[in-house]
C-alpha cells in the first residue's frame, strides 16, 4: 500500500455577477480546495458557499491570499513592502477562518495565489514574509507549497507543516522550476497524458524535466487546475488512476508525513 | 462605589496614505475601540497597528464592519440582500479577528458602523441579520449597540451578550433615537457640555430627549467620536469626570451585567 | 415603408478575467451598444476592445454608467447625494468618451445601468440629476431612456434628445413599469415570442400590459439583453422579424424622430 | 525680461472622507495643477472640486493618471502589460476631460504619477506606451515630464509637446535622477533653500548634481509638492522669488517654447 497522497485545486474563483470554473464537480473529486480569499477573485458569498460545498464533500479548505488586484486576478507582480504584504495575508486568511467557522468548517492549510506565489517560489525574503506571516497567524496552519521552491524552504525555517506539491499539467525545467507558459510545451494536455505525468514522478519520487532532468522530491500533493475545460476530466482522470495504482487519496491534514 | 462604565471609540479609520483621526492619543483614554475592517475604512496594515496599540494600552477590541463602500466610507445607505451581508459581516469581523490573533490580542466585540448601523438600529430584519452572523461566527463575541435599538434587542433574541452605549455629543428625540446632524440641536459641543450630558442621564438611568422625555436604560457604554478636533479633550473630560464621580471605567468584557 | 427602429444591447460587461456575454455575436446584430464605464462591469481593456469591435461593425456607442459597485454589478441600490452622483456619471462618461475617440469611435448616447436606472424611472428629483449631468458634459448625447419613465420625462426637460426604449423580453403592467422579476411572467420567453410582443406593441404604437392596457408610446429602441443564453438567437429574430415586416434598423444617431 | 516659467503641483489627491493636501491655497499660487483621475488617488467629486477651483484661479489643469492601486497610493510598482496599460492612462485621462468639460475648463496637459512617473523614466518601453497613449487619446495634450527623463523622449519621438521640469526640493544625482529618499541630502528643506535650488539651475540651464556635474536643460516648470507642511510656503516663495528675478510665471499650455 501507497502512502497517502492528495489532490488540490484553487476554487472560489467566482465575483460578484461573474462566474469562474467548475467548482461544484472539482469538489466532488479533489481532496483539498485553495480559496480566494477576496483580494484577487472571490467575494464574501462565493467563500462562504465555497466552504460549504467543500463541508459537504469532505474536502479540507485552505487559504489562497494573492495581491489587492481584482482586475488583474492576482496575476500582476506587485512591490508591496513586508509589514504591508503581512499584514494582507493575515487579513485575507483570518477572513477565510471566520468564514470556515461560521460554516462549520476550517481552514487547514495556506497556498499563495498567482504573481505572489510565483515570486515567494524565487525570492526567498518574499517567501519568508509569506511563511512568518501564515506562522504568526497560526503556527499550526500547512503551508502548501511548490516542490523544491524557496517557498517551502521557508516555510520549513519558519516552523511550519509544509506540504509539497507538484502540477498535473505543467512541464518542468532541469532546475525545477515550471517551463514559462509562453514557451512550447509549457502545458501537459489531456487527462490520460497529466496522469502519465503525475504517476512517473510519484514513481520516480522526483521532478522529471524536459530533458530528462530528476530532482528528489517528496511531493504529497497535485494541483489540477480548475479553470480550464477539461479541469474536472483531468481531476477525475488523476483521481482514478491513482487509486487504481494503489495511492489512498487524503486531504491535506491527514497526509501523515506532512512535516518532512 | 457604582458599577463599571465604558468608553468606547471607533478607530482604526486611516486608509493607505490618508489619515484619520487621533488615534494613538484616544487609545491612550478610551477602554474599547472600535476598529474598521477594510470595507469602508482601515486596510490590513492600519488594523494590525491599531490593534497593537490598543494591546499596548489594554484597550479591548471590537470590529467595526461597515458596506463596502470606501468612497462613501460606509455611510450611504446600500441595499444587500441578508445572506450577503451576513457573509460580509463574517468575512470582516474574521479578518480582525486574525489581525488581532497575529498581535497577541483578541477581538471581544463588534459594532456595525455608519449607515448599517444606523438601518440596523430601526430595522428588525435586518438586525436580525447582523446578530445572527455574530452568533454564527462566534457566539461568544459582544454586541455593542445604541440604548434602545432594535439591533440590542436582535442581539439578545439571537443569544448574544449585548452592551449598550449613549452617544456622548449626540443630543436625543422623544423616541430615543438621535437628533438628525442636520437639525439644530443635533450636537452637544465641548467637553464639558458632553460630560453633564452623560452624566446626567448615567443618574438617571434613562434616556433623556431634547424634550426632557425619559427613557429608562441600562446603558453600560458611552461612545465618543474620534475623528473631530475636540475629540481626545472629550474623551478625556469623559474619563476624569467618571472617575471623579466614583466610576470605575473598565473593557468592554469586563461590564460585568453585559448580558440583560 | 416604416421608420427606423434600433436594437440596443448592453455589452463590455466581462471584467479582468472574468467574461460575460457574447459580445462578439451581438455586436454583429444589434445597432448600438451600452457600454459598461468600469463602475459596476468592464474595465478599460474591455472598453477598449468592446468599442473597437463596435466600430468594426457599425454599431454606434453609448456609456451606460452606473453605481461603483462591482461586486453587486450595480444592482444594488444606493443613497448618494445628487452633487457626488452627477459627478460619478460625468467621470464614467468621460472616460468611455476618451476610450471612443482613442479608438476612432465617438460615444453618441447615454443609458444608465441596473439599480441607478431602475430607481431614475420612478425618481424625479434622481432623473433630473442623471439628465442633467448629461447635459452638462455634453447637450449632444442623447439619452436613451425606458418609454413613459422619469427618465425620459427628464431628459426632454433639460434639453437632451430622447430616444424611448422598449425591452423585448419583459411583461409590463398596466402603469408602463416591468413586471418584477420575481413575478410569474415577468420575462418573455423565446426568440419568436420576443418577436411578437415587440411587433405587437411597435404596430399599436402602444406599451401593451399584461392585462392588455395599452399606453401609447413612441419607442425608437428595443433593447435585448445580452447576458442569457438565448440572447444571440433573440437578437437575430428581432432583426430579422422586423426588417422582414418593412422596418429600417438604424444606430442610435440617425433615428430621424429623436427630438419628441 | 527672462522666458515664462511655470510652477506646477499634484492636487486632488483627497478621496471620499480623506483629505489630503492644501489644495486651496496651492490653487492660488501655482500655474499648473495635475490632477489625480481616481485610480491612486482623487474620486469624481474631488476632480470635479479640484477643476472647478483651479478655473476659478487661471490655473491649467493636466491629468495626472496613475496605477489602479489607491491603498498603495499608486507608489508600489506593479508589472501591466502595454496594451491594458495604456488603455488605463486613456481612461484616466478621458474621465478627467469629461469632468473639466463640465465644469467649463479644459485638460491641456498629462503628468503620470508615482511609481508609473518613476518607472516610465528609465524605461524606455513603458515611456513610449505613455506616450502613445496620450498621442492617441488627442495628440494636442502636452506631456509634461521630467528633464533629461526617458519619457520625456518618448513624448518627443511620439509627436508630443513636451514641457520638462525640474524638482524644487528634492537634489539630483550626476546622470540626473532624483537623490533616492531614502539617502541623506536627497530633499532640500525650506522655502529659501528650495528657491536657492531652482534659480541656480534655471540661470545655469542645466540641473546641477550634488558633486556639481552640471547636465544642460531647457526646463520651463518647476514641481512643487502638495502634501507636506511647507508645500504652500515654498510654492509661494518660488513664485514670489521668480517674479523678483524677472521671469514670467504661466500655465503650461503658453509656454511659448512648448515643443522643443
Amino acid at each position: 500500500m501507497k502512502g497517502p497522497i492528495n489532490l488540490n485545486a484553487d476554487l472560489g474563483e467566482s465575483f460578484g455577477a461573474w462566474s469562474m470554473g467548475e467548482d461544484a464537480a472539482m469538489l466532488e473529486v479533489v481532496n483539498s480546495a485553495n480559496v480566494a480569499c477576496g483580494f484577487h477573485a472571490g467575494d464574501p458569498l462565493v467563500m462562504s458557499r465555497t466552504v460549504a460545498t467543500a463541508k459537504r464533500n469532505g474536502v479540507s479548505v485552505g487559504a489562497h491570499p494573492g495581491f489587492p488586484d481584482l482586475q488583474g486576478f492576482g496575476r500582476r507582480r506587485m512591490d508591496i513592502p513586508a509589514d504591508e504584504l503581512a499584514a494582507m495575508l493575515i487579513y485575507q486568511i483570518g477572513a477565510l477562518v471566520g468564514v470556515a467557522r461560521a460554516e462549520g468548517h476550517a481552514v487547514t492549510h495556506v497556498k499563495p495565489h498567482g504573481a505572489l506565489n510565483n515570486m515567494a517560489c524565487v525570492d526567498a525574503a518574499l517567501a519568508a514574509t509569506v511563511a512568518g506571516a501564515v506562522h504568526r497567524l497560526d503556527p499550526g496552519l500547512i503551508l502548501l507549497a511548490p516542490a523544491l521552491s524557496k517557498l517551502a524552504e521557508a516555510g520549513r525555517a519558519a516552523g511550519l507543516r509544509v506540504v509539497e506539491e507538484i502540477f498535473a499539467d505543467r512541464a518542468y525545467q532541469p532546475d525545477g522550476s515550471l517551463v514559462p507558459r509562453s514557451r512550447p510545451g509549457a502545458m501537459i494536455h489531456g487527462p490520460e497524458a497529466c496522469l502519465r505525468h503525475v504517476m512517473t514522478m510519484l514513481e520516480a519520487g522526483a521532478l522529471i524535466a524536459v530533458d530528462g532532468t530528476r530532482l528528489p522530491v517528496r511531493a504529497q500533493s497535485i494541483c489540477v487546475h480548475g479553470d480550464d475545460a477539461e479541469a474536472v476530466a483531468t481531476a477525475r482522470a488523476l483521481r482514478d488512476g491513482l487509486r487504481r495504482a494503489g495511492y489512498e487519496l487524503a486531504a491535506i491534514p491527514a497526509l501523515s508525513g506532512a512535516r518532512p
